[in-house]
This record gives structure tokens, C-alpha cells and sequence, in this order.
């Protein structure tokens, strides 16, 4: 199934025609997005969480510290909420109204559960730190068994999910064209800033091809 | 007071170095944030929705549709958890365990109101598109009388907040730093490409120099 199905907790409601609900859509903002953001409830409070995650076919993974409250929480099967959002830029229209911003975020509900064996738990932390820079986990020196045991992984399963995409230009009242204000979008963008080697790096180790080439930019 | 109290919900726990309890540093970070993520609970499951915002003071300002689901049940006075991250860059160490993102985030908690008389809502506006986007208040129209009651506004008081941090450089371990890994900070920002004209723009009107200087830094 290539559609996620609409419910009451994922429609769109506010200007529907910006929903999508295919994987391809959902998977590709997930895939683009360097962090999320994660919901959950402890005693009717909601909390929201920044973590690094990765997409593995239908689910999500994190990972962390084995105290970490949010995972512990997560894998105990609560229902959570996880949200990645990217900026593309400013709506500045001619009136204050229809000012916007252009964004693509998915919005998607499942539930967690406890990711324990050591060649899942391997797998999942190749996605996270291939989702973070593709390219480094050949490079740098993998988790011992005793990292391993230090790290609590995580997984979600996404049960229902949607993106909301606002793009293109302004869009003024009629009446409001024959102002005298400057209108237009001004695109944004996360980009990278020239590499910062480590004080004690060995000087003869260059800065890896995908070090120099990172872009968040997908396919 | 210029600290937060630290209570069990704001307290950072995990690398509690990391955490700032201070106006200052988590005021700096709301402003500099571009949107925020806003958490909320109903029938016991979290939503996580991302929206623009300002700080007003001690208080997070929305806005949105009258209909909007999101603000009528912030309005209501709900408990609410908003979150608002920047990246800064990847943390690239020689092994696995230490990768990690610098970044600053606030996570802050409250409860809603409405925001009703039309020169407080006027003002909130006002803060929301001067945070998005600084001068444009002084440029743009002003909503009209309809366009004003066709806008929720609502504002959050912050009861409880706190930043957690991370900056600076790669930390190894001690055996890690003899392995030929290259090691370093890939420095991350969001930054503005050239202003896209609206194609409906009187030839005559010139790029405003808050649009054409824009950044998100904050001093």
C-alpha cells in the first residue's frame, strides 16, 4: 500500500489540498529532514523532544543513553507523535494576511517498542548515523559491545502519517496587486559551512569526499 | 527573576551541563528560532504540530485560522509543551558512540488564552511578523478589520522552560584519538538564497534592504 489512509488524526483539515498522503511524499521530507521531533504524554503533560532519527522502511528509529526518559517512554509502547519539518523559505506578500512560509513537514502516530538484539540494534545505528552524514559508517571506528549495551535503540512502527506542503508564490487579495510593496518569496535553505577538523587530528587525513559534499538535499 | 526555577518537568538530566535555566540564553534561542514545535495532548495522544510564533515577554504568541484545531484547544487553556531547536553542525568523532549534532533548543511549557481585543491582537500580530521577518510590520498592509476576526490569536504564558546546549568540538576517547578517522565539525546554518521577485511586482519597486540583509542571528 503506497497510501497512508486518512483518519481523523491525520487529515489535513486546514487548506486540505496540502495534504499528501503517500509514502514516496511522507518518506522523502523524513529522509531530507536532520532531526525530528518527538511527542509524548507523561500524567496529561505533553512533552516535545529534538533527537536525530532514522527512517528503516515503515519505522522509525532513535537511540540514546539507557536513562534516557524519552526512550525508556517510547519503548514502553505509549502512543507518540513525531514531527520533521524543513523551511524553503518566506511568503512575503503585500498585505500582512496572506503572509506564509514555505515547508514541508510530516506529522506521523505510532507506537514504540524495545530494539534489544545486537545485530538490530547495529542495524538501526547504521541507519541513524547514515541518515546523519551517508558515507561515515564505513569510516569511523563501529560501537564495541560495551557501547552497544550503553545504547538504548528504539523503534516505531508508523501507523498513520501525512505531509502538509506549502510552496510556490504569493498569493495577495486582488485589490492589494496595485500596492506599492515589494512582494516575493525568499528562499531558505540549511547548508553546510566549510569543515572544521579536529585540533588533534593527524595532519595527513584529509577531509573525506562526503564530508565536502554533504548536503541534505535527497533524491 | 531571571532563572527559571528548576522543577522535575524543565530539568535536564541527561549531560545536565548542557542545560541553561536562564532568561537570557533561552530567550536568545526563541528568537533566533525561525518556527517552533507546539505539543499537545488529546484523548491522552500527543500531537506535535509545527507553527511561526514570537516571544512577547514571558509568553509565546500564535496565530492561525479560527477553525484551527491547534489553537482552539491551546485557547483553552490546555497544558502545552513548545519547542523551538536550532542545529548548529554535525559532530563527527572517530568512533560511533560520540557522533553528535550541536545545537541549541528550549523546550518550554504553559497553558493558553485567548488573545481577543483588537489592539492586543494587533499587537501580537505585529510581534509574529516582526519575529518572521523584522520591518515588514512597518511595509506591508495592515489586516483589515475582517481579516482580523478571521485570525485566532493565543497567547502561552511560560510557566517552566530550559536550553540544553551542545557546542564545540569532537570528544573521543582517549584510544580513539590514534585511529586515521578524519575527525571534526561540519558547521550547519540556515541561510537565505537571492530574493525570487513575485512576478506580478511592479517593475519599479526595489528589493527591500531587510529582505535583501536578512539573517536569522540574533545579536
Amino acid at each position: 500500500m503506497t497510501e497512508f489512509t486518512k483518519t481523523d488524526q491525520n487529515r489535513i483539515k486546514r487548506v486540505p489540498e496540502r495534504g499528501h498522503y503517500d509514502r514516496e511524499t511522507i518518506y522523502r521530507i523524513l529522509d531530507e529532514a536532520l532531526i525530528c521531533h518527538v511527542g509524548f504524554v507523561e500524567n496529561g503533560q505533553p512533552y516535545v523532544i529534538p533527537i536525530k532519527f532514522a527512517r528503516v522502511e515503515d519505522s522509525i528509529v532513535l537511540h540514546g543513553a539507557k536513562a534516557s526518559r524519552l526512550l525508556k517512554h517510547v519503548e514502553a509502547g505509549h502512543p507518540v507523535c513525531v514531527t520533521a519539518t524543513l523551511v524553503d523559505g518566506l511568503v512575503l506578500a503585500r498585505s500582512m494576511f496572506p503572509h506564509s512560509v514555505n515547508y514541508r513537514s510530516v506529522v506521523l502516530f505510532g507506537r514504540g517498542r524495545p530494539v534489544e538484539g545486537e545485530q538490530e540494534k547495529l542495524a538501526a545505528l547504521k541507519a541513524i548515523t547514515e541518515h546523519l552524514i551517508p558515507g561515515r559508517w564505513q569510516e569511523a571506528r563501529l560501537p564495541s559491545r560495551k557501547e552497544l549495551n550503553a545504547t538504548r535503540v528504539v523503534s516505531i512502527q508508523i501507523d498513520e502519517a501525512s505531509a502538509k506542503i506549502r510552496m510556490g508564490p504569493v498569493l495577495d487579495e486582488q485589490e492589494d496587486y496595485a500596492l506599492s510593496v515589494w512582494a516575493g518569496v525568499l528562499p531558505m535553505q540549511e547548508v553546510t559551512l566549510p569543515p572544521m577538523r579536529d585540533e588533534l587530528l593527524q595532519e595527513d587525513i584529509p577531509v573525506p569526499e562526503y564530508v565536502a559534499s554533504y548536503s541534505r538535499k535527497r533524491t
